[in-house]
């Protein structure tokens, strides 16, 4: 789509408040475009509240002006990706993707409510970003056409980039929010922040660059470390240091708890993006780093050798899924039914220490499908009789002779 | 194989020169079974030399005693599990599995060399050390009878457990090192450690129960952290802090400095076994943990998506094949080739910071192979013009609004 | 298990009425073991009614007698597999795996409610029908304690095979069938019928030593093919050839159509038993290679590439989850929900002909949830517009170039 | 690209000699664009002699005509989808995808020679060719640049469809083949012929439209069966009917005495193509469906369980990267490199009856690496006791119960 298009048209704009935000609402209105801002309240940490975005996006020329609580909706996207150990390329708990699919699912249908049927948003042309809106927007509502103003050549050739989008809204008078001026860029939402560009692509910048905004890089941590007890029931957190949590909250204080002791933060990534580049990422995913290891000390109880391999399998499906914008497709669907029969059983209470960035096992109680059973393995108790073995060994032995009989072994 | 089956003959025995082996030794000589002694240096930490087990060996009754260096062997093989960043049930590097590959492989040439056809080791009948020798053995050599006393009922009959063996042995005055106490058992190679039965069995002891000896604690490594660089050629560590190093080397000037710091010390697992049973073990592993994050930065910036997505589940198959003593077959030697592919590509320099425990990105160089590219995403240089991905994203979107229009997504 | 174990206890067996049920019955009862006799109608074609059997396993000392109709769960296992299209090793759908499936849930209760805790089987200790029998029992009724005469030292001192059971039955005269006397032995169900052992184990042996009793081999099928139509609604096949089914109507009826044209008769395979031995076997089910078939017309329609892609990973797993006796477990459970996703989308008429062993697709009409659309490729119509691929092949293009510049493609 | 960025340079094109060939050759001309014809004998079964091309491409304005013999080339990529038995969603052994392989790493060189960097392509903007041409060609040489005159708005205004381009040849007298007017295309090499678009489009038109080139429908095969013979040695065939056959006699002579016998003629399938959308194909692949099958059925007696795992994933990734041009990716490496280690053990004979388009097993012989052993199953023979499967299942059993006893089974 290209802005002539549009002309005349009255179009939703996904709109954080930041300097894009302003930048292309006003533009699209010089050029004849009604704009309906949408934000989401993703619980992001630096989320000024609705009202102030609100009047500085009416400043910049937004005919209306919607906002959107979806904190809800994101923590259970977040406890979706614990559930299924969803780490994209090791070590990203997808807290972006995530994001865009908690904002995107969620905004749409007030943008269905206003009339609109063009959704634009300020992802550029070689990200993510731009990937899982036009994904997530087209699978939920196929009438539903997106734009995207940094893949259009009238908005690219106007704006180069930051620089021109600053003295552009300096000369329009835009509200634009007086920021830091960070070597990087972020993207937030309570499940964790992603940082990249700017500085941060030279691989030669240590993560440390950033400054981090959910809690503190491990050498800063306390020098004591703290005792962290969660209960899930059915797959779901209910109590975090002995006392009830919902989901959102048991993120927060995720958040918060493993924040302080630098669980998550600075996570160095250079991953794949589904255009086909790498990219580098810096995150910062307290939360998600801590619920998730304790989710896992539970999983290693719980499932057997078979579940457990078809289940790894299944997490990097679904990780691939979620990064790329295919949370909503029928693949997906498959996986979180398959994880579903998972975290039906995965109940009990775990308790952990955090220390300088790490998570460490120290025990866990009530955990009615745990398949660990005490057995000295050295001593004949017990229902696993030693004897056995010889015959099991012996069935494995045939097999394993007939390989080297048959000269499979050193061909 | 029952011992009766014995009588008269001469076997070999895989001798670590422990309490185990004393008393096999010993008890077998009583039934008239002839044993030699077959005893591997895989440079475990608490190796004593050969002579001094040979000493002891001969004092239970081993006929002949024969010892082998297999140093470059475990280590070799610590490589490979590094470059398939093979971690058995996401934290284990399988230290254990490979020493037992190094040392069946190793050994059997030295058996066959005695005339000997049978092959006796000390693992119980509920682990996966009968597993491996069994299938390592019979693999590399079908003609080979493997007989484990922990499995035959005579033995079981006479010895309960530790205990029982060590009255045996005080009774038989054999020279049995006198060995702290230690409230849990511990197999050692140079690729690490991992202690497991005993007071560790229950779920409520803290891994801290063990008394790290490859290094510290976290909680106990230097407030000051240590900067460690690391050059790989075509997937081998060929310099570390700017000074040649073989594989041997690599492997323990990376124990050494990765332990100081606590990385890979005291990793905690309750994992699968092959029998089917659930074991929990406590591991040390600072080389492998070590060595092994920096060739994961590598792996980073050369895998592209496909080969990233066939490599991650080619990494969870030969962590079994590993564990369970496959390394053998055809399956592994498929894997193994494909590896290969991978490992010919990665090379250059690692830098990475040691604190506490944790093994941070700090910068790489001269990566031949990487698909890294520095482009500001926000800016419009690079050759990836984005302009373009309009065209991939209405492509995309065909396909999703298929997906909708046909019932597919909310069904 | 041994039979001294057994001696003055009363015990359930799995009894089908042969030369092995009448063999074990009398022998058991020799040894003061009373056996109630458990009989499965899974509608295969040989199937004699329950009040024969009966009377004949009484007249071998059977206690009491129980017989179970299974053919509606057989046929629902069936449709699970055709679901999944899970065919192990690539050609066999697993008939006499379901079975045993169908069989053992089926009969378990009734063996509770008999007040029995051990049940026994006829299956030898080569196969994989112990392996079934075993894990099925014990993961639906952990209490109950499985005995297959078949590994017991005394049953197998005193028989070592068919010819001495016949002699045994003679000589205590036992009313044994005047079976036809086959150089193979068969398993039937109404989803198929394997035929294995005897002559058919020498693969010089063709398959066409066997006698097919569910149609023709396709040489002697007419020479006129016949077109077959099904209506599958939601997964389920509700209507053949215009007419309303149920699923065990949906396949006895494909068994006839399929069974007379060669469809599925005589399939040839060498699998991998559980147990590590190869076998051959020979197998014929027509039905569900013909509902299989058509049932694959539509998800060629209706799963995207991405759905497609873990489908027929999950369709692998399936089939061997089902061939080694984990029907019940996490995994299959995990597998079953996710196939159950893709059940619930295909829906539609298929219509096929059906020509000397071969279901070739003629048509579909009315699938709701095809992605397939009518879109000249040579056109410009249709609403994939070919200019957009341009954008596309720029994007791929950036990729490609990278792998090529940095020496990944001819390394 | 668009055509106006080429004027007054010289470009290669992928020339058959067909229409497209013609229209384009001549349309380039007319804007000042050079032309420099490329043309691959692949063996396809209506290959004209390349001087009858060369002086078609000539009269329609070619600068220069080369023509290059790759029928060596693409029956050895043939061998490696059979060794692979990679069929792309589940029936198509990706003969065209082979075929691009062939035709584009075979003629780069040639381009080059001639001091080209730009090819040109007559594939369609929603098909598959498009993105194999250009991903092969950018990974093979990262500095060719490709264009595609049907994703050209230029073109595409000018010539809509296939009457345009007729009537543009007959004003301009240009020596178009008279070719028989089909109602669908054709795309042929010596492995198989792929048919789509035009009356095929439509789901409703039954595969017997297509007029088989490469044998006969079934229906009207010899009533009398034909046995065949293959001798593979490593992976290669190298005997057929006992006499000798290098790769390109063997897929020539599988394909006469299987296309007479309607063997994979007219193979329906809906298939996903890459950029998302289904197509309709009707494929002839009678040498690759006889060679592959025979193949198979030595798979079946070498492969064990767990490397038919691996290798049944492994061909459905193969399958799918040649389907989508990515053969000389790292991932493909990683494949080939990985069932090379397999084809290297696939040494025997096999004979297989052919008869009304069915392949069936009759008999294999001299297979060295097979793992199949004859014992009955029945009887004590052999070196499996049957008794040491007690100990097998005993502890299978422990397992079996846990889950039972853990909630794990019907929860």
């Amino acid at each position: 789509m290209k802005v002539g298009d549009l002309k005349g048209t009255t179009i939703g704009l996904l709109a954080s408040g930041g300097l894009d935000s302003c930048t292309i609402t006003h533009w699209l209105n010089e050029l004849d475009v009604k704009v309906i801002c949408f934000t989401a309240d993703l619980g992001q940490p630096d989320e000024t509240d609705f009202s102030t975005i609100e009047a500085r996006m009416r400043a910049c020329g937004a005919a209306d002006f919607v906002g959107v609580d979806l904190r809800r909706d994101v923590a259970a996207l977040g406890l979706e990706g614990i559930q299924a150990q969803a780490c994209y390329e090791s070590r990203y708990w997808n807290v972006t993707g995530l994001g865009r699919q908690a904002t995107t699912a969620g905004i749409l249908p007030h943008v269905k409510t206003k009339g609109l049927s063009i959704l634009a948003h300020g992802a550029t042309g070689r990200g993510n970003d731009q990937v899982r809106f036009q994904l997530i927007a087209n699978m939920l509502d196929p009438t539903v056409q997106v734009y995207a103003p940094w893949r259009d050549e009238a908005f690219l050739n106007r704006f180069g980039g930051r620089v021109q989008m600053i003295d552009y809204c300096q000369q329009h008078r835009l509200p634009i929010k007086a920021s830091r001026n960070k070597p990087y860029s972020t993207d937030a939402n309570l499940l964790g922040l992603t940082h990249e560009a700017g500085e941060l692509e030279s691989l030669d910048t240590p993560a440390e660059l950033v400054t981090p905004e959910m809690g503190v890089w491990a050498k800063d941590a306390p020098d004591q470390g703290e005792v962290f007890t969660v209960r899930f029931e059915r797959g779901q957190p209910v109590e975090i240091n002995g006392r009830s949590v919902d989901i959102v909250g048991a993120i927060l204080q995720s958040n918060e708890i493993g924040g302080r002791h630098g669980i998550g933060i600075g996570v160095h990534m250079v991953e794949n993006r589904f255009v086909g580049v790498k990219s580098r990422g810096v995150y910062e995913q307290p939360g998600m780093e801590l619920l998730g290891s304790c989710y896992g000390f539970l999983l290693h109880l719980v499932l057997d050798r078979r579940a457990r391999e078809l289940f790894d399998m299944l997490s990097l499906q679904f990780a691939k899924q979620v990064y790329q914008g295919y949370y909503n497709d029928l693949a997906s669907q498959m996986i979180r039914s398959a994880v579903a029969r998972v975290s039906a059983l995965v109940s009990g209470t775990v308790t952990v220490m955090l220390y300088k960035g790490v998570v460490s096992y120290v025990s866990t109680e009530a955990v009615p499908h745990s398949l660990y059973t005490l057995d000295s393995s050295m001593e004949r108790e017990g229902n696993f009789d030693h004897r056995d073995s010889e015959g099991l060994l012996r069935v494995l032995a045939v097999h394993a002779k007939a390989l080297a009989a048959r000269g499979q072994v050193n061909p």
